[in-house]
């Protein structure tokens, strides 16, 4: 990792990645292919796909977890002698087509700019839930799914994330009760087949939670139908929010969801900036499409840049 | 693979993949973990790409052959038991919704079909290049470079892949002259860079080739200035074509280059045709954009199929 120190301030970057996930460092491998003076930052290196226990849907590697898919980006990275820093930035302007980026201590510029800040974990907002955060109430299966050995455990939602985390969890936990408000899981079917395989996980649907109780750490779940259901952990995987406040900022237009709409180039409706990544309105938001898309935004910048006569 | 006598003529498959390149294979492992029952049918296993020494920008593998990279894809295809098998359509009709693909000898049914069928080289044609193709004729540096070991070759073209082939052909040849007809190659930066660098390299802007002279084998390259330049080997990288015409059969929409037109899913202008990587129209074509487009088609196959209800 490049020290900030070594970070000339004055410097005007001909493009600055912010976001450190499989689609901002693919973004990166390209514009360092490109010959582009970049600048990668971030603030969770490697993205939330480092929080995945098993990657299998990478095409041309079959089988790998995700902090170990994300060392193999780094050295990528490595290879091509990328600089990047940690760093959070709070706000951005532009001023005479240069983007101007802020942490709380730094300020960086840049040509052109490329969101790639990926999503958070959505929260159920319910009583308990901020309480007993890191006491029992999960965000991150692969992270916390081994301190409930032989415990019950429950994974709130149906999607494929949480069928995922649910088969994850059944390594370490004697019994995963997944919690879901509708009638089917909407798992990939591989997934949803080895979930309704699975001796040691029981589903229940058409419900909600609207507790989470315990005293020092969880010990259970209240559910809309007010049962009350005794468990050691609780595992909520019910969906993402998009990372594009900081993008909004420069009126970097939106969809519904949040999320930036980009065309097929990966460009948003201000030139000079790209997204790409789980922060974009793509709708099938997959590693390899994130990183197809960075590449696309690096090239877009590029020809950007080559056409505006910056360079070359 | 499986064989040909394994594959039920009768069987109405939900997807068939025709090609089997980086495209080709991405939307095969993403369909078969929608648990779609899918073919791949292609003539070349690999396709284009194995025929390139060296590939550094797959991001999350820093460096690799070509042909390990597809070994690494069929590891991928092989561990979920995808069947595939070695033939060439000829032609293709739709009807009642169900496509019908026919080669020589066999025929096949599909609900969807996705072209991943590529692009091949261009020709120069002109005299002596049909009459010595294999005899100094070459349009692979990585297949047949090494046969010119200390010798003299050319290397027709100025895109990226032609700065490629003639970094690789430098390890064999004692000297390699590139042929352009522009003034100025338009390699990736990080190539044109090392093209220039390397002193084994010589490069003639502005300049046609109208003649490939030889005996047994080519000894002689005639310029549209009509110099005449000795050497043992020419190859041409001068651009691709894709391979589009059995998608026209049924109608596809192409492009003025040929290309099949498709949106940011993948979808071509006819439900249920798909298409991916070299035979489209995206304007950056790299292995990366086309597995993420191959992965995109998968997806968008089985939300066509789950939305017709023939699925689920």
């Amino acid at each position: 990792m490049y020290n900030i120190d070594n970070i000339d301030p004055k410097k005007i970057y001909d493009l600055i990645i912010i976001g450190t996930g499989p689609s901002g460092l693919g973004c990166a491998i390209y514009a360092a292919r490109f010959a582009l003076d970049i600048l990668i930052i971030g603030n969770l290196y490697g993205g939330l796909i480092t929080t995945t226990h098993i990657v299998e849907n990478y095409p041309g590697i079959p089988s790998i977890s995700g902090p170990e898919l994300m060392e193999k980006f780094r050295d990528h990275i490595n290879s091509l002698d990328i600089p990047y820093i940690i760093d959070e930035i709070r706000t951005v302007k532009k001023e005479n087509n240069i983007f101007e980026l802020k942490s709380f201590f730094n300020s960086f510029k840049a040509k052109t700019i490329c969101f790639a800040m990926g999503s958070n974990h959505k929260k159920l907002e319910i009583p308990g839930e901020e309480e007993f955060g890191g006491r029992g109430v999960s965000y991150c299966a692969t992270c916390d799914g081994p301190f409930y050995k032989n415990k019950i455990v429950a994974v709130i939602g149906g999607s494929d994330s949480a069928a995922k985390e649910a088969l994850y969890l059944t390594q370490h936990a004697k019994k995963v009760i997944i919690i879901y408000r509708k009638d089917e899981i909407r798992a990939e079917p591989i997934n949803k087949q080895r979930v309704l395989e699975n001796d040691k996980i029981e589903i229940i649907y058409n419900t909600n939670i609207k507790e989470i109780k315990g005293n020092e750490k969880v010990s259970s779940l209240v559910l809309d139908n007010n049962n009350e259901i005794k468990l050691d952990a609780v595992f909520i995987e019910i969906g993402v929010l998009p990372n594009s406040n900081l993008a909004k900022i420069i009126g970097v237009q939106t969809n519904e969801k949040g999320e930036i709409i980009i065309n097929k180039k990966s460009e948003t409706n201000i030139p000079g900036v790209f997204a790409v990544g789980d922060v974009a309105d793509s709708q099938f938001k997959q590693a390899i499409t994130g990183v197809s898309e960075g590449v696309i935004a690096a090239y877009s910048a590029f020809d950007y840049l080559k056409k505006k006569k910056i360079i070359y």
